[in-house]
């Protein structure tokens, strides 16, 4: 993580920004969980805001996605409420109905519209949300109005997460400081939960609705849709920004350099917490970079790197620090790409392992050496045109198993 | 397995149809295999015999598969030459002269024609496959002109598999006993090993090379294309079917009842097959059948079953005995396949789970006590068309990464 000139690392998390408060507090919702164990979070602009966010593209969708999806439509958004420990998933229209009651709550509260609310949740699937607990919890949960800080937030979202991640960064935007910060949970699916992802983006620049929009849809794209830990992807993905204004800035235009700044801050602060997402996954013992280069088309290197990224045996071949490009060239070959063999080549932190599709001549232990690395790169060059495609991964380990293999 | 009664099962396996023979010898190809491990299979027609064959559809072929792709079109082929120990893949030009000269060796020894003759590899990849070896041991295994029989060559061309894999019907056609028997391997990968699988028909049937053709790739796709233990694909994978009408029945005709009834033998035959590489997987411990119903098409049924088998949050569920339905939800939800959510009957052998997309009445007790059987159904109804499809599959144990995550 080199600091990037455009824009500075500075402490803190979804609070960051100004205007923006957080609460978490315990409902009992998390099952068998310690009594006070929190378990909701609310994220709030005390000034007016927009929202824009992006949803699981799973068929199979979670209550609090259908509601949040209709919500986000709205002219402003001021406020995302987050449970954990109960997914509110394959839950019909009582789900439906108790995530709009969680809604109805946090707007009460915060004497704000219902459509000003956006609701996420995660964790079990299946089960009733018990929005009764909500209901009861949150007045008390909300009464400090100065909050209890984007860190506690962080914290009351977390599942199988071992650590909370947030991140923020400053950056100049029509002359003056404007902050992103925000907070994510990933990591995975203890038995019956999900592997959901969770991001809430606040920030105090000065950013149309439609833009925020844009910038949003093109940092995820580029972020939390390039990491995978085993696949599967979740009913109840979302991620959420908002733009409250609160720094003073004016407006950003569409073909402003300041804008495109932005935008490259925010595709940095997802694609920080996507980073920490994959190294928190379950069982994890290595983080790596699948980069394709020279395939035929864009798609062609998306589908590469996709099937190596999500190849069984490849990961468990990384687990065991074992070199096995013969896998890696196996799942390039039924991904869909256009190959030819004999053009492709593969290396390990730039240490050739083949070269036009045959072993090369590099000793064993040079390449075992970089698998053995907690960290590293396998980057493919297909050699038939200039499609590129980045994906983060990780290995899979007897411990991945074991954490989802029920009780 | 019940008994068709349109067909008898017989011991015996690739030799059990008349004129044909197998050899199983030793090459010192398995590395650090014992002195005199059995790493190569000759199975031989007596007679002339027409061949046919289908292919990995990976786009990275192993040198015997591309040699074999060019033999099969001959109109006759006679013998079948398999050695384990080495896949000869991703060895570029230098593995397609040595899958040649197997060939060339096995045709010499056998006095055919090299066009007469299909190769198949199994084992190490990317190492070049020592053809020397295999010349000079050749010779010495088909010195006795009566084989050493199907049982023999089936447990040479065996990787990491535990059981030989044979099998053999008989069955009337055209007023006289004709017989079908094969022998397979399946199983998996132990590094640096890749998960082929193979399997080599041999009838005596009378039946033309376009017909043996039609009926092998349409037995094929009722079988070896559903199973699935990681969705892993090889550069590998070939089933090879030969018949050299010796029991003296008469031609088979296309459209005669006849004819279809060696097709359902066929098809019985690689299903049996297929069932035993599944359960004989890497690490297994469960044997899943995946049955989807009810889906818009065909195609929606195949893309959901294969994505529920496919998914390791729902083979890591399974290992555990736990009924996680939401991952079964949740993976035909990503699968493409069209649903509407509060349609969706998921059962357990019969057993129901999820009625209309939400937890049926059943006591988890009940559920439970299936996933914990070795051996289970689990059928999805989207209940929006007739589009069905079934795949076999497994469960994803901690053996399974320990086996293949390499030294």
């Amino acid at each position: 993580m080199s600091p990037t000139p455009e824009f500075e690392p500075i402490p803190g998390g979804v609070t960051a920004a100004a205007g923006f408060v957080a609460w978490a507090g315990a409902c009992g919702i998390k099952p068998g969980a310690p009594e006070g164990k929190h378990d909701l979070a609310v994220v709030y602009s005390t000034e007016p805001a927009v929202g824009a966010a992006t949803f699981t593209t799973n068929r199979v969708k979670a209550a609090p996605v259908r509601v949040s999806l209709s919500h986000a439509k709205a002219a402003q958004t001021r406020a995302v409420v987050l449970n954990s420990g109960n997914a509110n998933a394959c839950t019909g229209l009582p789900g439906l109905e108790a995530a709009k009651r969680t809604v109805r709550a946090t707007a009460a509260a915060l004497k704000i519209s219902m459509r000003e609310v956006l609701v996420c949740s995660t964790g079990r699937i299946g089960v009733l949300l018990p929005a009764e607990k909500i209901e009861q919890a949150l007045p008390g949960i909300l009464a400090d109005p100065q909050g209890h800080g984007g860190a506690a937030a962080a914290k009351a979202i977390m599942t199988s997460d071992t650590v909370p991640k947030e991140i923020a960064v400053r950056l100049t935007l029509r002359g003056k400081p404007v902050t992103i910060g925000a907070m994510a949970k990933g990591a995975g699916m203890i038995d019956p939960n999900m592997a959901t992802m969770l991001c809430v983006v606040a920030t105090d620049a000065n950013v149309s609705k439609e833009l925020l929009q844009r910038a949003l849809s093109d940092a995820v794209e580029h972020s939390f849709n390039r990491i995978t830990v085993d696949g599967d992807m979740s009913t109840n993905d979302t991620v959420i920004a908002l733009a409250n204004g609160a720094s003073g800035a004016a407006p950003l235009a569409r073909t402003s350099p300041d804008y495109a700044r932005f935008c490259a801050a925010l595709t940095h602060v997802c694609r920080q917490l996507a980073k920490m997402i994959v190294k928190d996954g379950e069982g994890v013992t290595k983080f790596v970079e699948v980069h394709v280069s020279g395939a035929a088309s864009a798609g062609d290197a998306r589908a590469a790197a996709e099937a190596i990224a999500n190849s069984t045996l490849v990961k468990c071949a990384w687990f065991g620090g074992d070199p096995n490009w013969g896998r890696i060239l196996d799942a390039v070959g039924y991904s869909g790409a256009r190959i030819r063999e004999e053009l492709v080549d593969i290396f390990y932190d730039g240490v050739s392992a083949v070269s036009g599709g045959v072993a090369s001549k590099t000793p064993a232990s040079r390449i075992l050496e970089v698998v053995r690395r907690e960290r590293f790169t396998v980057h493919v060059n297909l050699h038939l045109g200039s499609g590129e495609y980045t994906v983060y991964t990780t290995d899979l380990s007897t411990e991945y198993v074991r954490l989802n293999m029920g009780e």
